[in-house]
């Protein structure tokens, strides 16, 4: 019977999360959450948060109710909140609408806040469930969760190689080592992410424009952030000259001149000036100052001195690695993380939880830097 | 009624492979077989080739007899063949036996003798199907499937590189890149294979004893080629120091001095002198050479030249890269395969059918070069 129970919550919870992640892409830094209201075994209600500033998803399933849902049990994958912002606490609105039971998938991540929705529902004698496909919620939510509780940016370090470990053949050619579904996988991560970083060695050698490109509506495109510590970037760059409601923040140091920056600004980009570290733009710093102007997750699509120069800045939480099924060869090709390296494997940079999926002909590996 | 058929031959034929599988690291150049008899519903008797040499595996399975065979079916993962060899055409037993049916998974790869053991069954009145889990029986014969067809061995590249494509630090650490479960695996994949093959680079630089080192029972050693173009190798290298059944080859070319080949001659192991193709060993020509020698497979654990050298003499058949939850960095480490390098992406060397398993906390991605 309990085991019965169980599976149900998880069947409802599911379709809580497939919900939140109609989302992506919209939200940040706000998190995705799905929320469904079942009566009598089936479900009268469900919504999500469809994006910053629009109704909690919460609201979005009160609304779409086609019965009373006094009685029912709704499931979300986030605590309900409890704090007057752009809306009304959706913990009271749970209770004004009667309903009988909450099922929770996690808490909310917010030392501020956490425990404080479930709180407002157990007084008003709701049942509530917390933990329910707790480790999905909790991965769904991993941008939210890093940047609510630290302020910082969650990043992702994304590359491309072949099998044998390169990102270009030893001439720099690299179009295109992956296969048309890999790269499409790549804008649909562009489009989750608030921001899109690289160094401007790549914007010299390939002139990108890092714009996410999908066959959807509304695409939003992350803020392009060009870590550029000699202010070198030419001012016909593709980044420089788009039409995007998105930012092209330049990010550099006391190198740059006041020509160059007001000649970058006068271009409608913004620009940003760091302290340097070992000669380069300290990225722990741009961490803070990215998180400061609420971008709350960055994909590091950098060349191999980037990459580097941000595990050694330790800023990095996940790292996603397409491998391509070719062999290019050449002692002088380049590699995903490039920079001075690690002198001992013993000393490397630790991944966990690793997961291997096949995308068209490539596979993708995903996992998290490990910081213990 | 049909499909009920077919899924009861994909059982028993399952077990044919497997036991044929408990042949592996013993019947090269022989083909693993393994042989099911069933009677009524029941296995009456299994078998499977145990070396080279022994008995073929449907001979093995009818010294297992608990019934007599009379009416029976017998799965057999290979054609059984048709020849007088070291023992008597397993198809003429089959009929003494009074077997009715035989399911067979392929037909002999060998051109000049595939069909004629089918033929032999069909004309005295035996039901023969063919094909029944026929990718699996390929992919297990491998290794036989070439030698047999081309009389040249089958060649593995195996590389272990870190999540950023190195093969060691940029100090050339190495130990360990994977873990103790990936490192196993190595192990049982020498003992499958005939010989393993390194550069003089490797035995210079950690002194490999290349045995196979498993928790088995007459686990067999590959014979170990060294590939050392001007015979630089000492003396006292553990692989000319060896106590073990298999053969040390070192194959060079005329840059060794007669002195030098006499010396490792005298220490037990064998000399291939060989032409030069840019001012290395001609790998195409050692590819011929060794299958002379009866060796149908060779393990390449090459460091990055050699890798790159054999990929460039299109020598290998199959890659398996372990990828380990590491990330190391460094200009400077070494990749998989090294040496000049293919110019662009275009025209990389092609992997097909790749496969990627979780083994401890690395991932094993195999795969076939395309030879298209």
């Amino acid at each position: 019977m309990f085991k019965g129970v169980i599976a149900i919550d998880q069947i409802y919870m599911k379709r809580a999360i497939e919900l939140a992640k109609k989302g992506e892409g919209y939200v940040n830094p706000n998190p995705l959450v799905g929320a469904v209201i079942v009566k009598d075994g089936k479900i009268i209600g469900e919504g999500f948060h469809r994006g910053y500033g629009k109704n909690h998803a919460e609201v979005d399933a009160f609304e779409s109710l086609i019965e009373s849902p006094i009685g029912a049990t709704i499931y979300v994958n986030l605590e309900p909140c409890s704090h007057f912002g752009k809306t009304p606490p959706c913990a009271n609105r749970i209770v004004a609408e009667g309903i009988k039971r909450v099922v929770i998938a996690m808490k909310d991540p917010n030392p501020l806040v956490s425990g404080n929705g479930i709180k407002i529902l157990k007084e008003n004698n709701i049942d509530v469930t917390v933990g329910v496909l707790e480790e999905e919620a909790t991965k769904l939510n991993e941008i939210f969760i890093k940047y609510i509780t630290t302020g910082i940016p969650f990043f992702i370090v994304k590359t491309a190689m072949t099998l044998d470990g390169k990102i270009a053949s030893y001439t720099g050619d690299s179009k295109w080592i992956t296969g048309e579904l890999a790269r499409e996988k790549v804008h649909k991560i562009r489009h989750r992410m608030s921001g899109i970083m690289v160094g401007i060695g790549t914007v010299l050698k390939d002139n990108p424009s890092l714009t996410t490109r999908l066959n959807m509506k509304d695409t939003m495109d992350p803020h392009r952030i060009i870590v550029d510590t000699s202010c070198r970037i030419p001012l016909d760059s593709k980044v420089l000259n788009l039409d995007s409601k998105s930012k092209t923040i330049i990010v550099t140091t006391e190198n740059a001149s006041d020509g160059k920056i007001k000649r970058i600004k006068d271009k409608g980009a913004e620009v940003i000036i760091l302290p340097k570290v070992n000669g380069k733009v300290d990225l722990k710093a741009l961490a803070i100052k990215l998180g400061e102007m609420k971008i709350d997750s960055v994909l590091i699509e950098g060349g191999s001195s980037l990459n580097y120069s941000a595990f050694d800045a330790q800023i990095v939480d996940k790292v996603m690695a397409f491998i391509a099924p070719k062999i290019i060869g050449g002692v002088e090709a380049k590699t995903p993380v490039g920079g001075d390296g690690i002198k001992l494997i013993k000393d490397s940079i630790n991944i966990s939880c690793l997961e291997a999926t096949k995308i068209g002909d490539d596979i993708l590996i995903e996992g998290y830097v490990r910081k213990d």
